[in-house]
């Protein structure tokens, strides 16, 4: 049987998606070939990849004047390409801080240039909440705003769009098509596959065609937006079995309604989960209400010393990869677009019996 | 049924290897989920990486000075890397050309630092060979000295490992695990999973010990081997699915008897292959004897306008991918581990009939 998967990444994949691509993994459509045994210049594989790129454009609905890039090397290799392509003369840009991912940008794009940084987050009765975007010190000669839409780790997302003047940059590894987005209100998004998109290996870049061209002269050529714009993403072979399975997974959303009707049963799957968390004594949330996570929900035990007990207990319910990322320890579920509302009804009603049993 | 397919890469992957794939595509091991829904960091999957890398070093024979690292960016990554991890300050290096894909190293090398190059091939009787390293004017600066084992579009290569003071680069991308490899004699090996390690998206480098804290200060964070090195090639999530399938070749190829097995094998195919075009007066090979390629052979028609009907009859056959690359056209059989002797026997008994036919 298939568990419950509440892992933050590499996540949970619909069932629908994985039973697919066992059924083609040999021979896919007739060809005789696996398709990961395809050259990536085949005209059948080719479809297959531009199909996959329509969906998502469909998904997003994609304004024409943006490119979307099917790349390799997860978000930490955006955390380089971003300022080596952006920067631009200036040298500068501003990056806001919500937690450890937006730090580990941060932290690389201070090699490449001057990066003002500003902490988003501040204290409210006890919880961590982020600062409205009208409050911030940007700067005047920032070639862009670099920011983390939701902080897989802490559990912590925005609730807007920050409100710029210069373009907007943002990774949206755990929060892509997850809910509906204004993809005109930014200059690059980006995000790793392994949430919502397929496997890890895969990274999809959306960019603004006025953005593709500040390139410093000395970045490698596989982390320039333009050539890799240019080729179709196929400077040099891509990913081409995590392409098809992001394909398979967007022909999915599209049949589960798209990304507004995922975004309802995201919502409602939230809402039951903080809501038990919240009537709960024996459970307790760090993050302020506006600014709680619908992907990832960070949760810590009244008794911190019975977190083993408790996961041991959930792997034998079938209930996975509840443990908290080992920098900060406690739980923590993921509840992405793959993770049914069955799976967190199990998890609720594990919490409950646990605590009735500890509490 | 599965096809005899003669892609160049992505390229054919053993059967037994996708079936495997396959019966535990939705549920690894019992444990509920695929292994590309587990993070990088469970334990269960940190087994299946390490016992990748056992079997990659076992069959290699890699000394306990090396270090094993699993990518992303294909061999087109390292084009980058290469340099900004060990062009030193010398910031100088020798660049062996043979063929295209050597000269695509070059170019890229060419933005970070000094590269002095040396045109290896010569002409012998109407065919390309490639000259003895003793021949070449190596520079006395140079940090390393780099080619290519295998030409992947000329079907050109080296028969000898070249003798340099420098340390080694080598791209071993379509000839890796095809034949035994003294790994002592390089500083550095990579090669792009596609051809005869797994499916692309995945990148391996074999680098010595003393060459990984030679970097840039701006180099991209991913891209540093010691980062790489100290990770475990986990500092971000790599690709894990990819990392999972190239493990079952390696089991696989173990059991077909290890490298020097299939190096037997390959060299049983390839004889054949070159044994038939050598006596025909319909096909032609333009490699001179001692460079052929046992990966790839690539061969013109007598009449290149029969080039279409002879790939629309190929195809019918069930003998798939049989063009040469776009930029040089004709045919190209790639032959590598995956490609059984059968399949060679099937594609030789086509030649002949088409040869017979249109001859």
């Amino acid at each position: 049987m298939r568990a419950y998967n509440f892992c933050a990444g590499p996540a949970a994949l619909p069932t629908a998606v994985l039973e697919k691509a066992q059924s083609e993994l040999l021979n896919w459509q007739g060809k005789g070939v696996s398709i990961m045994e395809m050259s990536h210049r085949n005209k059948d594989y080719v479809a297959v990849a531009e199909k996959a790129e329509a969906d998502f454009r469909d998904l997003l609905n994609i304004p024409d004047n943006y490119k979307v890039l099917f790349l390799q090397g997860g978000a930490t290799l955006q955390f380089s390409a971003i300022p080596l392509n952006l920067l631009g003369k200036n040298n500068q840009a501003d990056y806001i801080s919500t937690g450890i991912w937006s730090e580990k940008a941060i932290k690389e794009a201070q090699r490449y240039g001057n990066i003002h940084t500003i902490d988003a987050t501040f204290q409210k009765e006890g919880k961590t909440a982020i600062a409205d975007s009208s409050t911030w010190q940007l700067s005047e000669n920032a070639s862009y705003v670099h920011y983390c839409d939701n902080e897989t780790i802490g559990g912590i997302q925005f609730n807007e769009v920050p409100k710029t003047t210069a373009p907007l940059v943002v990774d949206l590894s755990s929060s892509i098509l997850s809910a509906p987005l204004d993809v005109s209100k930014f200059g690059l998004i980006y995000a790793g596959a392994q949430k919502n998109i397929g496997p890890a290996g895969l990274t999809i870049v959306i960019v603004r065609d006025d953005l593709l061209d500040q390139t410093k002269p000395e970045i490698p050529s596989l982390l320039k937006y333009s050539a890799q714009a240019d080729n179709g993403s196929m400077l040099n072979t891509p990913a081409t079995y995590s392409w098809y399975l992001a394909g398979l997974v967007f022909e999915w959303l599209k049949e589960q309604g798209g990304v507004e009707a995922i975004h309802q049963k995201n919502l409602e799957k939230a809402n039951l989960l903080y809501g038990y968390i919240d009537q709960s004594k024996f459970y307790d949330n760090p993050i302020a209400q506006p600014n709680r996570s619908i992907m990832n929900v960070p949760f810590t035990l009244a008794d911190s010393s019975l977190d083993k007990e408790f996961l041991k207990q959930a792997e034998a319910a079938h209930l996975l990869n509840l443990a908290g990322h080992r920098s900060v320890g406690g739980m923590r579920a993921s509840i992405y677009n793959a993770v049914p509302l069955e799976g967190v009804q199990a998890l609720i009603e594990f919490m409950e019996q646990f605590a009735t049993k500890h509490g």
